[in-house]
């Protein structure tokens, strides 16, 4: 039996961890999911990332959106617009019970952990889906517009403003999810889902322990690039690294991994990248990362587990 | 002007106090409503006789129910069956907006009536809802099968259970509700709409300092009987005047008010029992007082002025 950790933020991660369960058996996996994203909104605590990655694998997330379930509605959010609600942050009616339940379970005292874990095993989730700590972690964006939260940077300014800097405030006192380190103690391959590597997989990294725990780690480990030709598959990570004064390429994001993982993977349209990714120390390997289908998503986890073996 | 003070439970003080908004301006007209059936379900506060009266007011009521809104749907809900939780509480989609602002405004310190004051006008009601109370105040129903809260009660148990005593939580230490004291104390009549005695108006009369004010009060104070014919128009009220040992009627009813209200109201049904309610030292009116109509509300709102000019 294998013990394959990955580690996600939302739809890059969400779409290998989908790969991986679609080969790897429930026992066999472990995705790791960025909280830093979390926020309250309307009263409720909303987990983004994790709920991405839950409803891909639960086979209800929207693909059109990138966020949210399929055949949803947003009669609760438009009555809270008619009540005067500043509603910027949508959220379905269905995706609503989610954020409900999760609120009212962490309110009778279950962890973060323990009320995702509920949710996850009603949507008939299989694999272990954990968030990387309990307690509360947030992304704060310094731009040339001011310090925003994440969402208020992501979705109510839709990422325009000019990053200056990112930080992730708790993460002097979060502790990581004891299951998640269990885990990582044991694990015999580390992936880096094709996420962001600032705003996604960083505040996982961020969590004390836990970039010691992957920088000793003595086994495999393996990223796969979420820029691809130059630009970010979704989301703003072409735009950041831009921002912050890195190099807009798979080169860009593999230096942010030197010194935590020893495998990069490259999509074929970066092959010309491949000889300075190899010259930081990594071994690097050219597929198609691209993930359209679900059968693209399985292919990029068997290469994954191929090289890995 | 006027200074009108209805004191209201849920469907039956609401077409009342429908009627005498369609007569009575805004500044004319207070409804003291009952927050003894409020409880929490999914993590927020709900007040259904508050919303059963706002609804109502702002026309958009589910009449067919009588309980929450037109054109309501139930994806939310249904979800959170899907996730295991015994939702055995119906809250449609357009109703959950309004639980989780006024859940959100009490969280950020908002007191209940300020809360519910900012739905009601948001939806357009012009004229003052007031809850009796801001403070915790729930029914607590003594039945042969144990006790249960007044929902469990009503809902889930559909009033099946025997009831052997009504008693009200929280009813030593509560408040009234500054503005509804404020109200009380200059007003020119007072209705007792037609609710259940019980369930509806007796917890209000049991904040304490309320009964004083209601039996030293000096001027015109009118009940009208929730019983017709013997029976109740909507609710348990005939069955718990039985299982409590009272008549089934408006003379079982009237008996209620002994010391609180001078004038009592009864449908034309009833027209037999108006001798026996005199005789405990009431005015009595016979006129029809089932209202189905919008005109029949107010007809019988207008019916209440001209016998209290």
């Amino acid at each position: 039996m294998r013990s394959v950790v990955a580690l996600a933020g939302g739809v890059g991660g969400a779409k290998l961890a989908l790969g991986f369960s679609q080969i790897l058996d429930p026992d066999e996996l472990t995705v790791i999911i960025n909280t830093a994203d979390d926020d309250e909104f309307y009263g409720l605590h909303v987990s983004p990332d994790f709920d991405t990655v839950m409803y891909t694998l639960a086979g209800v997330s929207n693909v059109e959106t990138g966020w949210g379930l399929q055949d949803e509605s947003f009669r609760t959010l438009g009555r809270l617009k008619q009540y005067g609600v500043d509603a910027w942050f949508n959220l379905g009616d269905l995706d609503f019970a989610t954020h409900l339940f999760r609120t009212q379970m962490m309110g009778e005292g279950k962890t973060l952990s323990e009320a995702c874990t509920k949710l996850a095993q009603a949507l008939g989730v299989r694999h272990r889906l954990l968030p990387a700590t309990d307690d509360p972690i947030r992304t704060m964006v310094e731009t040339e517009d001011g310090i925003m939260s994440f969402q208020e940077y992501f979705v109510k300014n839709r990422c325009e403003p000019v990053v200056k800097s990112i930080g992730f405030e708790g993460s002097n006192s979060c502790r990581i999810n004891n299951d998640a380190k269990e885990f990582l103690m044991n694990m015999d391959l580390l992936v880096f889902c094709p996420s962001n590597p600032f705003l996604s997989l960083a505040p996982i990294l961020s969590v004390p322990g836990f970039r010691k725990i992957v920088e000793s780690y003595p086994g495999k480990s393996v990223a796969v690039s979420p820029i691809v030709g130059g630009k970010a598959i979704k989301g703003p990570a072409a735009k950041i690294l831009q921002e912050l004064g890195h190099d807009v390429s798979s080169l860009g994001v593999a230096r942010q991994y030197v010194g935590l993982c020893d495998t990069f993977i490259i999509d074929d349209q970066d092959v010309s990248m491949k000889q300075s990714i190899e010259s930081l120390g990594m071994e690097v390997f050219v597929t198609k990362t691209i993930m359209n289908s679900n059968q693209e998503k399985k292919q990029l986890a068997e290469f994954i587990l191929d090289i890995s073996a």
